[in-house]
């Protein structure tokens, strides 16, 4: 009656979920609506930075040879035949003694080599004529930014697999990506399991509770820049259930169930897999929360079995499905970032399994501090709200206040492998 | 001339803009449809935690009183009148020497007070009926946990300004909000001013450049979690641009321009803000990047005279415009994250200015290092892309290598105030 499972070590069973890695595709999409996704290709500059030689400040462009004797006490002076603002070229060439009027990024006119700015000159009118007396020697290249001094046309900025920010989103404007190449977002299918489920909507019921888990996934899995697809929940029925998820797994990548895992005599999900014929990779994890985490592969799609414990379905969820998407993105960070900590804390415990216990963690003074929450039960039910990390707790461990701790951050920008 | 322009100090320009922070207004949104946005009222507990007695484990139900003879030696006996999953709720009141199989979150029936596990009896079936031998006496409340244990009724879970993540979202299902009051996203006009900007589905043309800072304000403005409006670009005429922006502020709820606030002469805005009859809160500030940063009031509607210079921009949007936003959705941290760290490059020197130097911070043994990107030129195009954080050079000092100095987060969760 009761299925003996062997358990193994979380570093173990995200191998084996990684192994199940899809192909990755691309797709373009318009540059106002890119933010978030995950570059599919390299940025590439399409022209050299800056793409021409231009001016560095607001000032007169003059040729510095016409400035060599200029000084305090016998100033030169230049003619100013032209104004340009920044976008717009010149018409003339500046000969000896004359001057360009240049606002800050214009092209520096042909013939000239440096910029006096605005403030270094005295301005004049002449029988309508502009001039100015200049009381300073200018060398080449004086205020100038010289043609792909930054970048060359062709380089490589940005690696494929980066998320896109504010300023990558510069970087595609700036080289004319007005479509860009991005991964598709995996189609997550989320079914949530138990027969004391009721939907967010309805009222409560004796005996009842809410189905939480379907959202808190689905925010999850948009946050890891994949598609979730709410498939509601499955009867309690083995037949039903059974052609129900055979034929939701068409239209979908990965399958996610929230409960349903135990050896419970109402855990429908191992009968289901086996049914389906799918290879149970692990059932069972050297972790708590999340220890009945289940993972199968049916026809290279991954079915991921978690807890129906809200804390284990989250865990389960940012340990194991995580890395598959965002290694799907080609993302080198596709695991949480783990960083070290001082533990503000009397005791933490474990046994035989590794605790992820939910943790605040925070900076003071250049150093990081974490404080475990949700230990007590009045926490308990929020912790998850307020938690921004784990604080791991190896196996046969106990943790002191003031030891260094490793953490995993719930909001970091991810690591390439945490696990030891 | 040339205008004369008064500097202020970066907490005196942000002060200044705070005080146009708008009324708030919040409006109800579908669960699915909440992720990110910012919560406009308290979660409360519409139950119980948990909302009724239940079981912790897979096990029977039975009354501690009648285990209380039983010993390895001398086994009780128990017959199993009726089985209940989650969600179910028992029809029977068991009796002396009656049991309940019971699952792991379901009603503990009536009369029943504790629940031994399953795997610690011993079951047998006697014609055809079912039942367990018992060998440890169980006290009261053993494996259940009682109703609002965890949580009373009515209790605040959650303050609202907080930003919906998936443990909130969790709580937010658990409590039936199916739908959720946000605050409302503000709408930001974005207009880039400068005749040398071409459109991103440009080819490049001599002198000119393509207008990347609109898109990277409106990846800004979307991940503050307000609602940018690409406004395109300001034509080379005054007139023609004053009456372009009197007609696009009736549509928005703030104006961010890019480019135009130098004292160059073709910089537009200053004039605009005058025909407009704004009024000028501040038109420098001691800061670099972004000394020429202006913003002004109309009408009780911030405007935002952002530099042209990418590094400018993202720095005074992240400054002044941030936190008018997130004080709109009463978030209590509306300014960048502020923390300590080591420095990691020879020496970082400032004039009369504070520097915003961008950085990468990043922890290592509990500590946290940051190294300046984009100082040298090669750098200085992709450095938007690549810093995680500003480091703060005060006015008139220079940091050294391995001094601390104080870093802004751009990832981080924000911070009450993090100016001197």
């Amino acid at each position: 009656m009761i299925e003996l499972r062997t358990p193994i070590q979380v570093k173990e069973a995200v191998k084996k979920v990684l192994a199940l890695k899809k192909k990755e595709q691309s797709e373009f999409v318009l540059i106002s609506d890119c933010d978030n996704r995950y570059l599919a290709e390299d940025i590439l500059a399409d022209h050299d930075v800056p793409p021409f030689t231009r001016s560095k400040v607001d000032g007169f462009a003059v040729r510095s040879i016409d400035t060599q004797d200029a000084a305090k006490e016998i100033p030169s002076n230049f003619s100013v035949i032209e104004e340009i603002g920044a976008g717009t070229v010149a018409k003339n060439h500046p000969q000896k003694g004359e001057a360009i009027r240049i606002m800050t990024g214009a092209q520096l006119p042909i013939g000239t080599d440096c910029v006096v700015m605005l403030e270094h000159v005295l301005q004049y009118k002449k029988k309508g004529s502009h001039y100015f007396q200049l009381e300073q020697e200018l060398n080449p290249g004086m205020n100038v930014s010289y043609q792909g001094e930054d970048l060359q046309k062709g380089s490589s900025l940005i690696k494929k697999g980066r998320r896109i920010t504010p300023g990558i989103m510069s970087l595609l404007a700036t080289f004319g990506y007005n479509k860009v190449s991005v991964y598709k977002k995996p189609k997550i299918g989320i079914i949530a399991t138990g027969t004391e489920l009721l939907e967010v909507e309805q009222p409560l019921q004796p005996g009842k509770i809410r189905n939480s888990n379907s959202y808190m996934v689905a925010s999850q899995i948009r946050k890891m820049g994949a598609e979730p697809i709410l498939l509601g929940q499955l009867v309690d029925d083995l037949e039903l259930s059974y052609q129900y998820i055979l034929e939701q797994l068409k239209n979908i990548d990965y399958l996610i169930t929230t409960g349903g895992v135990s050896v419970g005599d109402y855990d429908l999900l191992p009968e289901i897999y086996q049914k389906l014929g799918a290879n149970v990779l692990f059932n069972k994890v050297q972790m708590r929360p999340g220890s009945v985490t289940t993972v199968a592969e049916w026809n290279g799609k991954a079915l991921f079995g978690l807890s129906g414990n809200p804390s284990a379905c989250y865990v389960g969820l940012e340990f194991f499905v995580r890395p598959l998407i965002l290694e799907s993105f080609s993302n080198p960070y596709p695991h949480l970032e783990k960083v070290q900590a001082i533990l503000l804390k009397d005791e933490l415990q474990t046994n035989v399994f590794t605790r992820f216990i939910r943790g605040f963690y925070h900076e003071r003074d250049g150093k990081l501090f974490v404080q475990p929450i949700g230990l007590d039960q009045s926490h308990a039910i929020s912790s998850l709200a307020e938690a921004n990390s784990l604080i791991i707790v190896p196996a046969n461990q106990t943790m002191k206040k003031n030891d260094i701790v490793e953490v995993l951050l719930l909001e970091g920008r991810g690591s390439e492998w945490p696990w030891r």
